[in-house]
């Protein structure tokens, strides 16, 4: 397909392209090709939808079609991951302009297949459609094996709130990009291709979460939710909170702002959030806060956070 | 929300307005709002997504909101029903402009919940995005309640095709639409909101069916795909379709052309297209056809179709 566009490749060859050789397993029972994908699961499902729109949720020069590919898949997996659900598998809506050349496609669909396998999720099918802007909608499946699925509604008073993954770093890439700056890379990288940290989902809920959510939006915000939908407090200690090498580089390269600001409103990194008896809280998570009664709200050392928010607004 | 935009409006609001009082059932064990929807299933589940662009697919000026979320229901949902699968749940990514009237996003969810109740589908949850063009993608599972999918591959020598549903009415409708008129009302309808056969999927597969698919692209068109994935011939015997009286008006119009042209080369209407031994066609279904040994095409009474098509290509 080299050099040439989607239009000229045509659907059907982009299509046989994406889907040669896919991996596969026993639980699938029909793969891409047919009206519809069939695959076996041990319980309950867990479903989540996930939208990324060029110049919305990425930008062509920004980021590689490799990169949005994985990040389409990490985003939405981690949705699953946070019902304690093991990902199983992803369906794939993609719209691209027609003038769009076919390698875009095809490496976009490399970074589909890398990301998928990163996160032990299996590409199933998907549809391929034509429009102004490129647009991809990731469908992923969770099979929660008999488990129960853990919401956002079930911190209790008492609890401890802890994370596992990063805060921070995809929106002090976001920050550095904005200012014509491809550096510091390890930010920027961050800001390109979330790292869920995959399996953890599972590991929470059998260590007993109380309840869950992936940092998309920004941890002030995402716990925001958590707070609400389970009527309880949230208290945010920054003593806990590590700022990172690369987060205060970019702070201080943007006039002296407080690096706390990404880490607490920064979203798009996708670390899991979980409350925990603190007796509960597994290896590999880290204790950032507490739960008690109170107002629904989240303070920041015991007060209203009142600093900069650099956090995703939709709309 | 009247008067304003989805901007003006803001995004919490907005699906605060879609998701409330949505129906349920015992099946689902978590509904909108939190990471994922969980819903149980009895068996394998059957996944499929589908797009609907703007300018695309359809047109804002040619169909109402309440049409196009209908449409996105019905399309999505009609690949289920073509694996032998019963629909039980649908999720729905929709990306609007920031500038679009909240009102239009309502009136579409107000459409999506009235397709689900039709097909007998739960809303289990969705995404809201920013984007130039609207953009809907519906992904949709069934439950195959212990029984093996019906996939393209199975068609044998000996079976004779059959369909249900209707068959080129919505391409009626486009020709209609796209020369300015709007009426015969009914095929203009028809191209709004297609009519797929809830239930029939189920039937099929009750009685044997050995191969089936949902005419989406265009009968000639589909019946390709299931050809080649079969490994047989299929033969359309015209003197069994039925010419509908808006379609010879819609034909008439446009300078005489043959109204079997809609009907053989026509998409989106979303009939369901099966093969059975002979015996085994459940009521309902009208057999149009027969299955051979041979290269996989399709002929049309014995001959290769050589008239115009108005069949839907992608790119």
């Amino acid at each position: 397909m080299a050099g040439r566009s989607v239009g000229e490749t045509g659907e059907f060859e982009v299509i046989g392209a994406i889907t040669a050789g896919l991996p596969t397993s026993a639980a699938v029972r029909v793969g891409p090709g047919d009206d519809c994908a069939v695959f076996s699961v041990d319980g309950d499902v867990a479903v989540s939808t996930d939208t990324m729109v060029e110049n919305v949720h990425f930008r062509r020069n920004w980021s590689g079609p490799n990169d949005v590919g994985r990040k389409a898949v990490a985003s939405a997996v981690a949705d699953v991951e946070a019902m304690g659900a093991r990902p199983v598998g992803l369906v794939m809506a993609l719209t691209v302009p027609s003038e769009l050349e076919a390698a875009w496609v095809s490496e976009f669909s490399f970074g589909v297949r890398e990301e998928c396998a990163n996160a032990g999720v299996l590409l199933l099918g998907g549809d391929l459609s034509r429009g102004r802007d490129i647009t991809a909608t990731a469908t992923v499946f969770g099979d929660l094996q008999g488990r129960s699925p853990v919401t956002r509604a079930g911190a209790r008073a008492g609890d401890v709130l802890a994370v596992c993954g990063r805060l921070g770093w995809a929106a002090a890439g976001l920050t550095v990009l904005n200012r014509g700056f491809r550096s510091p890379r390890a930010v920027v990288v961050a800001h390109r291709v979330p790292e869920p940290p995959y399996g953890q989902g599972v590991v929470a809920q059998q260590a007993g979460a109380s309840a869950m959510i992936d940092c998309s939006d920004g941890l002030l915000a995402d716990l925001g939710h958590l707070a609400r939908a389970s009527g309880v407090a949230i208290d945010v200690d920054t003593s806990t909170l590590d700022v990172a090498e690369p987060q205060s580089v970019v702070a201080a390269a943007v006039g002296g702002s407080d690096p706390l600001t990404f880490i607490l409103t920064g979203g798009d990194d996708h670390a899991l959030l979980a409350t925990f008896a603190a007796s509960d809280v597994p290896d590999g998570w880290r204790v950032i806060g507490s739960v008690s009664h109170g107002e629904p709200a989240v303070t920041v050392d015991g007060a209203a956070w009142d600093g900069d928010a650099v956090g995703w607004r939709h709309f």
